[in-house]
């Protein structure tokens, strides 16, 4: 039976910058809420981790193509959409200045992950880290080093839903976990089989973060506690496949 | 700051019947885990909720219609099908035996909410509660007037997500808690404005419950402490306003 589980914030990073040893910052925050126990999944803002990668655009140095011009309609910033443009391989929709794009990653999210607020100052974007995965995997490699022990790593950003209002912390990058719990083929308790039931794990451990991490709050990272999900997931699994996606 | 937050699972309940007190069961599951506290939120599986409440179809009752053997291919079972198109609005996207479709809620997802996965034996399927918000506000009532604690109720599902593999529990109904966070207007950590940030808390909060719950565990509802969202929302919050929705 599956018990009880903890969400515990990660507090009192400083603002960071290109070149930080993140892993170092996340232990020692962790170190004064008593530390990593086995089991342990360290969720990690997106932000956080562009930052430190240096994943950081000045617009000033920015010339916007005609699309971008376009795209961004009365009310956008031709810069930041052209940037959106180049972190995108598809626009999925656009209603200027609003750009849902495909990152060469495989996301579908608004603005192709590019954010401005809680940026480094005026006038600069962040992009998403190239490989979240390998992201995540840096970080657990030298958490592991730090602290004895291999948390599993979520590295986690705010999308938007089709559909549905407000945005959901989700998984982009994902170490030691799985991504997907595959429930098919087992049994319901009151016996009948769960034949279609693959459940996004990763995403609701992001989702669950987000609870006491808050974009207000400058709290980057929390760890969730008691959710049994070690395994060897990737962000991939939870990209839809294109070939089963009923909505591009 | 924010502090930690639990999630606890309510174990023990017994199968449900039509017409149960699912409140009482509850809080008696909760008092087995040291009660309720201020500011609590309980998260009750949508299954559990349509039992009690009835929501039940046998099968051997369904005349399916013409449009339910097509979209129900060859793989479906027409009457169920026919079911998923009594309980929709409308068909956002169907390839047989797969239903999109948009509920009288406003819920877009798949087969309705029609689910035959740990129905009451085979044959039988269960519907959403016709009124998710007013069966989380009667949880409410019942749990205050049996604990003198009045918690935040979500009545919480599995929904699939486009572009994205897996499910992650939502909430249909809620009572006491709000539903989105809305941050627009207020500033970052690093003082910029966050434009465009309304955040999915009660999604969150479904999903971090179902963590515990688990599909296959007989767990059919979680305590979340700790995460401060006492409020007034709707499940109508929830959904993306028609004119806004890029995705139909």
């Amino acid at each position: 039976m599956t018990g009880e589980a903890r969400i515990i914030p990660l507090a009192g990073l400083p603002e960071l910058e290109a070149g930080d040893d993140l892993a170092a910052l996340i232990a020692e925050a962790a170190t004064r809420t008593g530390g990593f126990e086995v089991g342990d999944i360290v969720v990690i803002a997106q932000k956080a981790v562009s930052k430190v990668e240096g994943r950081v655009v000045r617009l000033e140095d920015v010339i916007p193509s005609d699309r971008a011009v376009e795209l961004a309609g009365e009310d956008g910033d031709p810069r930041q959409v052209e940037v959106i443009l180049r972190e995108s391989v598809e626009v999925i929709r656009s209603r200027p200045p609003l750009v849902i794009a495909q990152t060469p990653h495989g996301f579908v999210c608004a603005s192709a992950g590019v954010d401005a607020s809680n940026a480094k100052g005026p006038g600069t974007v962040i992009l998403l880290p190239l490989d979240p995965d390998a992201s995540a995997a840096a970080l657990r490699e030298r958490l592991t080093e730090l602290t004895g022990i291999a948390p599993g790593v979520i590295v986690s950003d705010s999308f938007g839903r089709a559909w549905r209002q407000g945005t959901t912390d989700v998984a982009l990058g994902v170490a030691g976990v799985v991504a997907i719990r595959d429930l098919r083929g087992s049994r319901d308790a009151a016996g009948y089989e769960l034949c279609s039931t693959m459940i996004a794990v990763a995403d609701e451990v992001a989702g669950a973060a987000e609870l006491v991490m808050g974009k207000a709050n400058g709290i980057p990272a929390a760890i969730v506690r008691g959710v049994d999900a070690a395994g060897d997931g990737t962000a991939a699994d939870l990209v839809m496949p294109r070939e089963r996606d009923l909505f591009r």
